[in-house]
């Protein structure tokens, strides 16, 4: 688990999930983050800092932790920085916690990484250019197919393009990076089901193109992506028009939606299980989880923060580890 | 009424409508169509035609219907067409229907026209070029600031662009055009709930463009939008990341949803209120609301198409005739 910003929700989320007894039932969490911080949450909240393990970095990366605990990176900057405000010593401190988990799972130190959330422009501040997670982890373990997918109960998409603007979508979505996300997305489905599942993939243009009124990438690059998917075997329907893919009934027989590009996917998500979807990356040589929020700086170190999205976060990890077999790596 | 295209489910929904006693208790509904297509599906159905009026063109547009009745407009081509099948005869039909309800707003026979629905792959076999009705209606009666609204009670949603290609977005939204939709908008809730309305306005980009690190925009195109509207004292918010817009605390209070494209609000829209939106075209001199449906020619004439989104849009249109004060036109 990383912290996060420290000036977001991320602390009290992270630090309340390690020390439940709940989440031990399923996994050994430890979290990356920062003691003298900690103890700063816990008096900022008139409490004490409970008696947990306490590891350096080199400790922690050389050395699989078997009970919970916290990884103390070294913090730099103001340790006295203003809460729920941007700043880059936090932005700098929330990306450290990124790259110390990366490594701790490429060490062996952990079978999974569960993120805490970050705030893009903090990063930036800090002269950090990646636009989210998922960009970090993919460079760092140089994995070059690989796509975010947003899993819930109620709906699961994943993303042929997800962090640009909306007008560089069409330049990105080429036949072979639709054909990549369809892959990963039935091999994440198979691994999740232990059988093959449905998949849906979504037209980039209204009512996908209506056969090329409004426009040619359905026929030029998404259906050209999905017979070679089919020729595979894959189980898959489309291009299908966006704006009816997430009814109820074809929500009731589909295992996921390949979606074109970030809000396709994220405004029927976000509508229909907010709080409640998990981030993760396909394709990585490590599992990697999120929380599906941001830093909610207007809420941060208030204790009100919904712990759901990292729960959920946490046990999607823990199945994945399991399903992986890769509990003794 | 129009009939919609009469391979479709048009001539079903709007027959059935136009014989309702329960419509006839806030409207008068005259049907657009053909009466020999109406004796066909009687007939297919295994009953016989009621007898209500039926008036020739000429007849309607120089003659205001007192009562319920239907309008015979020639049909060109073979009566014996196939049922759910596409094709350039009823295309032209579907056309020709718009084109007289659109003359007899104009001429005062009608006060509000709902639109059957049609198929644009139909009307371009018959060499009609219109991506919509909306476009139809714009042009017909030469309106240059005009936009499509998507109202139901759980979402309501306008478009800045609607029926052209993903790709193309950018470059049709300028900041006039989402003014323009701004203040459309803010007119039609006025008019609808009879006090300012709360508007939120969509970015384009994911996150609203993130500060500019996805996409500019926000702040080339949107927010000088949103200050000239904010200017003449327009309750206005945004831009908000298009994928939190629709979450039901914002949903609560907020009126209408000002969009940027098609897929935006669309894809809410039929996740949150399928089947009870309906369509209308604000800023066109004639009022005009639609189904929000197409003409599903997999179960066209079986007699199972839900009337759900007819009637709403037949009783929206009967609402904003009182709103109006045009009853008396």
């Amino acid at each position: 688990m990383t912290l996060g910003d420290p000036a977001g929700v991320g602390p009290e989320l992270t630090l309340a999930a390690l020390l439940d007894p709940e989440v031990q039932k399923f996994c050994v969490p430890v979290l990356i983050g920062n003691v003298a911080i900690a103890e700063r949450y816990f008096l900022h909240c008139g409490q004490s800092f409970p008696d947990v393990p306490r590891w350096s970095v080199a400790e922690f990366l050389h050395n699989r932790p078997s009970e919970a605990g916290l990884v103390d990176v070294p913090f730099e900057g103001d340790l006295d920085y203003d809460i729920g405000q941007i700043s880059a010593d936090c932005g700098r401190a929330a990306f450290s916690y990124v790259e110390t988990a990366i490594a701790a799972a490429q060490t062996g130190s952990v079978d999974a990484v569960t993120t805490g959330p970050l705030n893009k422009q903090a990063m930036h501040l800090a002269g950090i250019d990646f636009p989210g997670h998922t960009e970090i982890f993919a460079e760092r373990t140089q994995s070059t197919k690989w796509c975010m997918m947003q899993y819930s109960d109620e709906v699961t998409c994943t993303f042929a393009t997800v962090h640009c603007g909306y007008a560089d979508v069409p330049r990105l979505l080429t036949e072979q990076r639709v054909l990549d996300t369809i892959e990963l997305t039935a091999a994440a489905m198979q691994a999740l089901h232990n059988r093959p599942g449905t998949l849906v993939v979504c037209g980039l243009n209204p009512h996908a193109g209506e056969n090329g009124l409004f426009g040619q990438e359905e026929k030029l690059v998404i259906e050209p992506a999905i017979a070679r998917a089919r020729a595979q075997g894959i189980d898959i329907h489309g291009p299908v028009p966006p704006d009816t893919a997430f009814l109820p009934a074809r929500r009731a027989c589909t295992d996921a939606f390949v979606c074109m590009y970030h809000d396709q996917g994220h405004i029927p998500l976000k509508a229909l299980a907010f709080d409640r979807a998990v981030n993760t990356t396909l394709g990585l040589p490590i599992i990697r989880t999120s929380v599906d929020h941001g830093t909610a700086f207007d809420i941060a170190w208030k204790g009100t923060a919904d712990s759901g999205s990292l729960y959920a976060a946490l046990k999607l990890a823990a199945r994945l580890v399991q399903k992986a077999g890769m509990g003794n790596q």
